[in-house]
């Protein structure tokens, strides 16, 4: 008998109501009686389980019985629909046969465990309803991530993973080496002699594929990047990984007010499909994660992002008459606390602060008329804080090279991106969002090693 | 007035014929007389370009007339339908305006160049009629890959970059570190000090999602990887890459057979994906790189692939009298003149090679009742030879056992893995495909350096 999807029976019950179906999956919960059992099974497919009755009609009954959680098991029988009871159908066993035992030790009985002691067994913690539940949400939620750009003919660009290039300075890098550590090759001036490195000269994993994702803008105007970036900051909180996941967009012929239109639609469009897609897991999320969170996602869906200068922006903090720890006057980078008030104590909704003081932004955003700030903006969401920073890129190849002077930066590492500017520049803009921040935004999920599989941090890179 | 696409313009005519448009782009071509001129410009959204004629009846007609290749210009005027011309239609140009200047060196003039030289300018490749094909091809492959898996509900797992694992085994890894190099630490033992690393231990670029992706596929039942992997071997040839893409379904509940069939009906819905969603590009290599393309991918769409256990590729690659360079002989890992010759001369079309010999496939591969083979298969294709690799994988946790001692391996790396096949083991099976290899294939591309936008290759890590 074929198999049938347990989401299947769940989606298309119709179809298969008081039918007989073949299902295989894990044993979830299992309790019987001298004459009967319940068994809820759960195939991966779909986040429910489904309940299966047995009885002692079976010739393996008492085996049946004895069965250990986390087993993995087929059955066949009748789909029974249970009108008014708890579940909308169950299967009425008609043959029951082990396929793989589990140990009685098994680490994830029914009884609740906390999230740290389930990342010491993340082989196992995708069995768990919560994760379970973040994990197909980050998949659903990739694929939004992707369906939103190609629905609209942007190209998706594999920026490299591995960077020769000096010019990110983004963070702080991890090095990429075949050289023998216990035994590091020095040249004649007794440094490191990295001609004898795989690349021939010093690589580390990349910060972010922005500028290679510009150079792919120049060609095909709308891009996107999705991949994995890394930082090796020492920094142990609840919203840092060493490795994570971003998505970087560039757009040519594009100003700043392209680059927040793009991602405002980009947020909201991800939010929808999730809910649509995902509602069993969304629906477990806001009752027992973040009772929240389903206000706050429609509040997202329906109302405009907001926009404020970050002049305004100081100004509006320093009204407030709030006491915050760290003191606002224009100049500072703003804190979380800051950038959290505004988003959820005066906004009430997602907000981009724009035009950032230059001297806290990066070189290659672009030189407002003032003379003091840049055209650069960050979408601050309720709960969350920072998602996405972006900015228009300098575009003008004198006020580019002039900046990367101010800076003390070298000319030659920046060649190639000097050149897109030399043949045939264009306005263009650009956004890069931490996936990840996106994933617990969406789920209401507080720590950043929840939403990532297999996370990396100081002093862990486990499985 | 609102920007236009090209790519608008050609897939929606009727739409904006004789109506008043406005585009911006780059200038592929431009030739003037005294009176009038024409421009072919791109912006990037499109594989075509569109003809702009433009006449003295405009204020800068002089200054057009001399506008560098590459520049970026936008252009307002009336898109008139030219039947009988080359083009179906062309914009007469009301206004042409300069955004962006080029300058004369711009080295992609319009006269050919070798693809070797255009890796040496990978910033500029893309705007490159063969490149901006390729890579957007890669584009549109990677979703239909996406949606091919998400289609089905198979969730998609971001599987480690970064790996503290010994166990994956599958080639030579790239050190990843934040130890001081120039002075790296020790021990009492005088060994390297890993503790004083970022993760407090060594670690390594992944070669293979597979293992973690058992994790999830024994949790979700049918899920994908689709990530970055990477191989530090010292392999100059046209089909390495250091760093490269990988796709790593895996089923549970799923014998041998159901990954050739799941498989077999990926790479026909991505071939037949991009033939329909970039028919431009798909014309330009079946005409310029590869003549013999379509009819090699319409006979992958049209027929069964084969399929052929290794005991009988062996024997019939003996009786065809064909002289091989490397003798052949049961046991021995086909070589690619073998695995061609079985592709191209002996099946004709994709086939799938079962049941090697245990001996020269990996450890975690489902042993055969025969006691010399093991569940893995191969896909050949002709043109490229070995497209995908995977096997059933060894979910008996004895027989695991016993096998990862005889090969001298340490349990103690394996604990995870093993205890997947303690709680609930399940028959599963997964593959792997290189995402290169694919484009090769899907394009005609010979060299792997000319299907990723920034190859990494001993000694190259430009960009």
């Amino acid at each position: 008998m074929e198999n049938t999807l347990i989401r299947q029976l769940f989606r298309e019950t119709d179809k298969f109501a008081s039918k007989d179906v073949k299902i295989s999956g894990w044993i979830r919960t299992l309790r019987a009686s001298n004459k009967f059992g319940f068994v809820e099974v759960n195939d991966g497919s779909f986040f429910k389980n489904i309940q299966v009755v047995f009885d002692a009609s079976l010739d393996n009954f008492k085996e049946i019985s004895k069965f250990a959680i986390s087993s993995s098991i087929s059955v066949e029988g009748e789909l029974v629909l249970t009108e008014g009871g708890k579940q909308p159908f169950e299967i009425h066993a008609k043959k029951v046969v082990l396929e793989g035992k589990s140990d009685a030790d098994y680490p994830l009985q029914k009884k609740r465990h906390t999230f740290e002691y389930l990342r010491e067994i993340a082989h196992l913690r995708p069995r768990s309803n919560a994760f379970s539940a973040v994990f197909r949400v980050r998949s659903i939620a990739a694929y939004a991530v992707h369906k939103f750009f190609q629905d609209q003919n942007f190209v998706y660009a594999h920026t490299p993973i591995i960077t020769g290039s000096d010019a990110e300075g983004a963070g702080e890098m991890f090095r990429v080496t075949t050289l023998d550590m216990k035994d590091v090759p020095r040249n004649e001036e007794g440094n490191i002699d990295t001609k004898k490195d795989f690349f021939g000269k010093e690589t580390n994993l990349t910060v972010s594929g922005q500028l290679e994702g510009e150079i792919f803008a120049l060609a095909f105007r709308n891009i996107y990047t999705f991949g994995p970036t890394f930082r090796a900051e020492n920094s142990n909180t609840a919203r840092h990984a060493a490795e994570f996941w971003m998505i970087e967009p560039e757009l040519a012929f594009a100003e700043l007010n392209d680059y927040l239109d793009n991602a405002e639609a980009m947020v909201r469009y991800v939010i929808k499909y999730v809910m649509e897609h995902a509602p069993e897991e969304m629906e477990f999320f806001n009752k027992f994660i973040d009772k929240g969170l389903f206000d706050r996602l429609n509040n997202v869906v329906n109302s405009e992002f907001g926009r404020v200068t970050y002049t305004e922006a100081v100004e509006i903090l320093q009204k407030s008459g709030h006491k915050f720890d760290y003191p606002v006057e224009w100049g500072i980078d703003l804190q979380t606390e800051h950038e959290r008030y505004l988003t959820e104590k005066i906004f009430g909704k997602p907000v981009f602060v724009t035009d950032y003081p230059k001297d806290i932004k990066a070189f290659y955003m672009r030189a407002n008329e003032d003379g003091k700030t840049v055209a650069a903006a960050d979408l601050l969401v309720p709960g969350v804080g920072e998602l996405i920073g972006g900015s228009q890129r300098e575009e003008r190849l004198d006020v580019l090279e002039k900046r990367i002077e101010e800076l003390g930066l070298e000319k030659e590492d920046y060649w190639w991106y000097l050149e897109l500017r030399k043949y045939g520049e264009t306005k263009h803009s650009g956004y890069g969002l931490g996936f990840e921040r996106l994933i617990m935004y969406l789920t209401g999920m507080g720590n950043i090693r929840d939403v990532i599989p297999f996370p990396r941090t100081p002093g862990t890179a486990e499985f």
